[in-house]
């Protein structure tokens, strides 16, 4: 039976990859087979394309350059390890997708998000998620949250305008696509989010195991 | 006054390193200032990138990660480098540009060279070179040529089926485009195929400063 690929998007702190750790846990004591991954990156090639996005200066990059530097990664991503790893029937969780993308690139840089649309249709054709998670937190709470982690303060420095347009698309993406997309509040503490998350997985993934009730099914 | 855009096209052997020294040389005699360039590379970032593209394994990437990778380079190359010098009124000529990415990754890897020509049109817009010299030769002429030089082998050992449709997809791009693309037979002696090229320029763009009738405008 194929996999299920599962991708985690949000701003800066809003808790992504503690939650994927949690969800990950949840799945594989359901039984499930886990891989957890990351964009850009996840793969030789992509962490190779991933080195040259984030050294040197920020402006290195135009924004159109930089978009298809992570496109070429996230197709290398997808088709050496993803769609392998699906193949075998793998839970693949992903920390951060194509939205980031649409959000960061599209709406946060300018380039639009129907112009990321199209190239990134062009790039994986109709390649997509099986459930996407958005965490969602007041961006003052997020910048705060990364600040604490001691991180690289480059975007924190971008002002909260950036961020408000992430944050914004984000919630965009998930009302144009509520099959695919669900709004978490990550705003809570981590134990609640991880609790929302996992009834979240139960109820739009049935063959995920997990139960909407807590705990994993019988 | 805005300068001019010349780029040179052909398969492996055409001689177009050659053909662009004699035509800078041509150019600079009638008083242009002319910046010679190549791709993938060019620019800073772009030649980073072309340090993915050329090392490794030839399957290291797939053909659409490929063409990703070639289209950041080349859109840092145009907007950090090509742009600029054009801006400055200088005479820019490249060794391979857009052509090439139709020919290698659209019809010899088998993308398409709509494919191609989308994502291209998504990356630079109408961006498009002033006039496109296309180097044609025989494929086995020019195999000949590029083993002489000692180069790697890599193309050669993808067989003269490739370097057919690379042939075919650049005379197929010239009959496309006649007012932007002229194709030289290369087949002759070097010194034949500069006064050629010369002649074409001379007639194409007269700005040039270059005499089709031989030498250089009073």
């Amino acid at each position: 039976m194929s996999g299920r690929l599962i991708t985690v998007e949000g701003g800066e702190g809003a808790g992504k990859s503690t939650q994927i750790k949690h969800l990950a846990t949840s799945l594989e004591l359901a039984g499930r087979d886990v891989r957890t991954t990351r964009e850009p990156g996840g793969s030789p090639g992509a962490e190779a394309i991933r080195a040259l996005l984030v050294s040197g200066e920020t402006d290195r990059w135009d924004p159109v350059s930089e978009t298809l530097l992570i496109l070429a990664a996230r197709r290398d991503h997808v088709e050496r390890v993803i769609k392998p790893a699906l193949a075998a029937g793998e839970w693949v969780l992903c920390d951060r997708f194509a939205d980031s993308t649409a959000a960061y690139q599209g709406a946060g840089h300018g380039l639009g998000r129907d112009w990321v649309r199209e190239i990134g249709r062009l790039t994986l054709g109709d390649f997509t998620p099986d459930l996407t998670l958005i965490l969602d937190i007041p961006v003052g709470d997020g910048l705060a949250r990364a600040g604490k982690r001691g991180g690289d303060d480059r975007f924190e420095r971008m002002g909260t305008g950036f961020h408000d347009r992430l944050r914004r698309a984000f919630l965009d993406i998930a009302a144009e696509e509520p099959v695919r997309c669900a709004v978490i509040d990550a705003t809570a503490e981590e134990y609640v989010v991880a609790d929302a998350v996992r009834k979240l997985v139960a109820d739009r993934l049935p063959d995920s195991g997990l139960s909407a009730a807590g705990g994993v099914d019988g």
